[in-house]
């Protein structure tokens, strides 16, 4: 059977480098066949990049691979979940040797060191584009999620915002740093941002709401707001911007990156007073700042301060199907 | 937020028609959270469809969505499987709301008949193409699998085979049918194939061996082949061919397209001698004939007989990524 389709696939994603308990079956049947371990709720999550939209055209195989799984990690570290899972459907405009060789070697580098094991996915045939379903394990009942936030807690982010579009912006040539260890830091926080799964986990029981940042913190805040029906007040003094950041662009273009720019893949989440304690000592040795930004008001929709006086903001996270 | 991917999504699918007691999350958290059920396994696959290669670009979006989860539901038939819940990645070169309106009102009409859910998904811009995750449950050690097949094994199909690829032709008009009620016939065993969901699960205990015919007879039998590491003989004069079919082509062609046809989305299974009595009784009243149509051999490929006499066919499968 001269068929190139299953070969190809075969040769490229038929490994089983760190082959988990929980899976009976793996690639290469009608399904894959899975065992969810007990007193777990199962998690899943999709997301489609296509190219020149989600990433440039041109963009290395490998760090397409990083970014493709690190997005859809983001997605479960925000409910405080453990991947265990990962389908992939490839659609390519041709048979490309090296390019699969080198975006596959990359992939199965990043599913190794989270423990995870790819479990099926398609190879079709098209303009660029994937789609990866993620799948992941939360204690019954321990799950975050964007309804639960009320009125006083205090809203927090991890990491630094704003990096992956400044370093987007290089990529795109619309931005020019000098210093090729800044260019380099930007790009990187572009092209390998880092799921905050281990802050996720840390986070259950004591944040009482979380997202990842994928489009901009005043939209995936405003996902928290319209679940919870609360309002916030974000301190623009308070948002964390990186040193390498600051020193590359205007303050008010760090701002409007930090805010509205996307693709940080940093987590914001809410925690009552009463947690904000243990938050530090849950997050303490996971190697990564954290920063409370603002406070859940009872409505009004989202406010912005500077220096505790009141300031309008007009911005707009990414949307696919409006124009920036 | 003027949003309006996120507006347009919730509009069409955050729809709860028949919401599951397994869903403890659906859509509009970062992970839908699902809870499965005790002593079953999880089913997974996942399968992508793109314009122009799986489906004509001018396709009616209800026939579309039919399709699409069609394709997927015949996965979790071929492993005896239970539908459960599915993930859809539409990407929409534009927001057409008509377009966007039949095709969830059929599949959600579809999801509705399989008492199944949708718990996520993502809408990007690009070419028009989606992914569909499809989710299941099957008790514990009962699923089917392409790999269990032994010498002396009868193999069987469901249904009638090659429909499809003169449904296609037809809608190609590369065939040309005067007989209006045959054309519609074809056309729609092509647009509106029927998972053999009910058959999968009869199946369980009773067959040594199954798969989906997506890419044809030929080539998907030699997937059974492989993992079990037999052989196979066909006596082409088996082979379920409806009246239609037969009618509107010659017999050499109505053939061809039953071993290569592809998209027929009926069940090849293999069934050891003691469990044809079985057989017979499980699947007598799920309303579609199955047929006998050779055995498994020790080894030797796939080979054909014509009235018990060796004949040589050569007949591949779709392949994507190999001209036809």
């Amino acid at each position: 059977m001269p068929n190139g389709e299953f070969s190809l696939i075969s040769r490229y994603f038929d490994r089983f480098p760190n082959a988990r308990r929980d899976v009976v079956t793996g690639i290469g049947d009608d399904c894959a066949l899975l065992a969810v371990p007990d007193k777990q709720w199962l998690a899943i999550s999709t997301d489609t990049l296509v190219s020149g939209i989600h990433f440039l055209a041109d963009i290395d195989p490998r760090d397409l691979a990083c970014k493709a799984l690190a997005v859809n990690l983001s997605d479960l570290a925000a409910m405080g979940a453990d991947p265990a899972w990962l389908t992939l459907s490839l659609t390519l405009p041709e048979v490309n040797e090296s390019w699969l060789e080198a975006f596959s070697d990359s992939l199965f580098e990043r599913l190794s060191y989270y423990d995870m094991q790819l479990i099926g996915g398609d190879t079709t045939r098209g303009p660029l584009s994937m789609t990866l379903g993620i799948h992941g394990f939360v204690p019954v009942g321990r799950a975050l999620r964007r309804s639960g936030a009320q009125p006083g807690d205090w809203i927090y982010v991890t990491g630094t915002l704003g990096d992956s579009a400044a370093g987007l912006a290089i990529l795109q040539q619309k931005l020019q740093v000098c210093d090729s260890r800044q260019a380099e830091y930007l790009i990187s926080r572009h092209l390998h941002p880092t799921p905050r799964i281990l802050q996720g986990q840390a986070l259950r029981g004591l944040a009482s709401s979380a997202i990842d940042l994928s489009d901009g913190l005043a939209s995936d805040l405003g996902h928290i707001l319209k679940a919870s029906g609360c309002g916030a007040r974000i301190e623009l003094s308070r948002l964390p911007l990186s040193g390498t950041l600051t020193a590359c662009v205007s303050h008010e273009q760090a701002l409007n990156w930090a805010l509205a720019g996307g693709e940080d893949y940093e987590l914001c989440f809410t925690v009552p007073e009463r947690n904000r304690g243990a938050l530090d000592v849950a997050l303490g040795n996971l190697g990564v700042d954290w920063r409370c930004i603002g406070r859940i008001t009872a409505a009004g929709g989202l406010n912005y301060s500077m220096d505790d006086k009141p300031v309008t903001v007009e911005l707009k996270g990414y949307d696919h199907f409006t124009e920036q």
